[in-house]
């Protein structure tokens, strides 16, 4: 059994990233820049963000991070987004999910340039993705096909189960894996919350990708002997047993399931940490498509 | 076991478009008008964009026919259509295709106002099809959900196979029948060439919808009973005994497959009449959102 170890693997790709920044610098060229908007004070968005910007930091970018008051009005963060998208230092920018309720997240993602859509989530960039067409992967997809890639886990011909259909990383899964090409070329059944027997079609995955939200779903008695298993989930699990009173669970039973799998992702540590890493990918390719318009 | 009737269901929607093109002249409005662009004089291509234009002259809409040379460039075909998405007029268009080799596809599709691309193949629609939005449909997978919808065909939780991944039928047919709503909520897989063992995924599946092109793919032994089966395929079979010299075939043994199935459609007469008929929906459909704006 191998662990996918995301930690490493998305340090191996902010070095990489790095040392493409110093070559840019060395030709004196600009280098990428990602701003990221936030609105309101949520804790947890604010640690999202904040990884972010040191993130960019670590890789040699230029990071600006624009924060807005959690009584900021629509039209305001449009302004904003128009000034971003307008704004031909910035290469990518994100806003940070979720948005006050005054705020329609529709029509926000909806006004983000595509060119400048490093997050991935404006529909022409989804639809390109869908239509094999170069574009910009959401993060949490395009790391977990980073990761099969990096372990070169076969996924030609392989029935691959996806669990959970959301915008951001179930129904994106289900489309990459079956496109043509590595990684890809799978046969890819989608499950969500109307299937029935779950259980009997994850026990035919060659590869199963759980993005639901429920600690330990995934048993070992779901699973075939050498199944390679992605746990997208992350969940805060009451624990007292640890100082900060909770533990990080993903949807696997990573104790039991790991003793039947041939590559297992941990949680944390898996695809977590890729996430990041994969924002900065795509900035880093947002600057090259615009350095050579 | 019940036929689904393409050809009845697609008069029966021609019939109803008629009716509100009736409300709308009584009422002083505007009319549809779609337009067809075609390049050359492939025979396939001039068949199939007369019915469109017969289609909409038996709805009254209005309809307007562009023919260009074999010869056009991408350049002029790119004006005609940006002229074309200048005119408010226009409510929308399609370009026949294929296209002659000088003209990348991709380039033209990419220059129709997604708001007038009735086709639904620009990835800004495809995009928002496949993350839940408002847009146009393609007009086959359209008229797959309508006759599911008209027959009352249970999808959800029912175990739907996809075969054939094309950007027109077998991709977004995955993902729709995925959809929350009805119909959709399937548990979909999505199979292809490099799909190992077809027919283990096949005899699981409650519905199969079938875009292959291979006459007779699917035999009675790789479905079980009370299947769901919608058949896409459209071949010609050299058939000596028929005074053209073939016969349309579909990609399913319809003789055998139809015993064991709850629903099946016909090939000639299921799937491939409702794509014009879906097709001036689309058109309908446009009119009704530009003359809110």
């Amino acid at each position: 059994m191998t662990i996918l170890d995301g930690k490493k693997i998305s340090n191996d790709i902010k070095d990489e990233i790095a040392e493409e920044v110093k070559k840019m610098k060395a030709k004196g060229e600009k280098v990428p820049h990602l701003a990221a908007v936030i609105v309101g004070n949520d804790g947890a968005s604010l640690t999202y963000v904040g990884s972010k910007v040191r993130a960019c930091e670590r890789v040699g970018f230029e990071s600006t991070l624009i924060q807005l008051s959690n009584t900021t009005s629509e039209i305001e963060l449009l302004d904003t987004i128009e000034e971003l998208n307008n704004n031909d230092d910035i290469d990518g920018f994100i806003v940070q999910l979720p948005l006050p309720e005054q705020i329609d997240e529709q029509n926000v993602l909806l006004a983000v340039d595509p060119n400048k859509d490093v997050d991935g989530f404006h529909p022409m960039n989804f639809g390109r993705m869908a239509l094999d067409m170069s574009t910009f992967i959401p993060a949490t997809p395009f790391g977990i096909l980073e990761l099969l890639d990096r372990y070169q886990v076969e996924t030609s011909g392989k029935h691959t189960v996806v669990i959970g259909r959301s915008h951001i990383v179930g129904r994106p899964m289900s489309i990459l894996m079956g496109r043509k090409g590595f990684p890809g070329n799978s046969t890819v059944t989608l499950t969500h919350s109307r299937t029935k027997n779950i259980e009997e079609i994850t026990k035919q995955a060659d590869i199963i990708i759980t993005a639901l939200g429920k600690p330990e779903f995934l048993k070992a008695d779901m699973v075939k002997n050498g199944v390679v298993v992605i746990d997208v989930g992350i969940t805060r699990v009451p624990d007292a047993t640890k100082q900060r009173g909770y533990r990080i669970t993903g949807d696997v039973d990573f104790e039991n399931v790991s003793k039947k799998a041939s590559f297992i992702t941990p949680v944390p540590g898996g695809v977590g940490p890729m996430t990041i890493a994969m924002l900065l990918k795509n900035t880093l390719l947002a600057r090259e498509r615009h350095s050579k318009k």
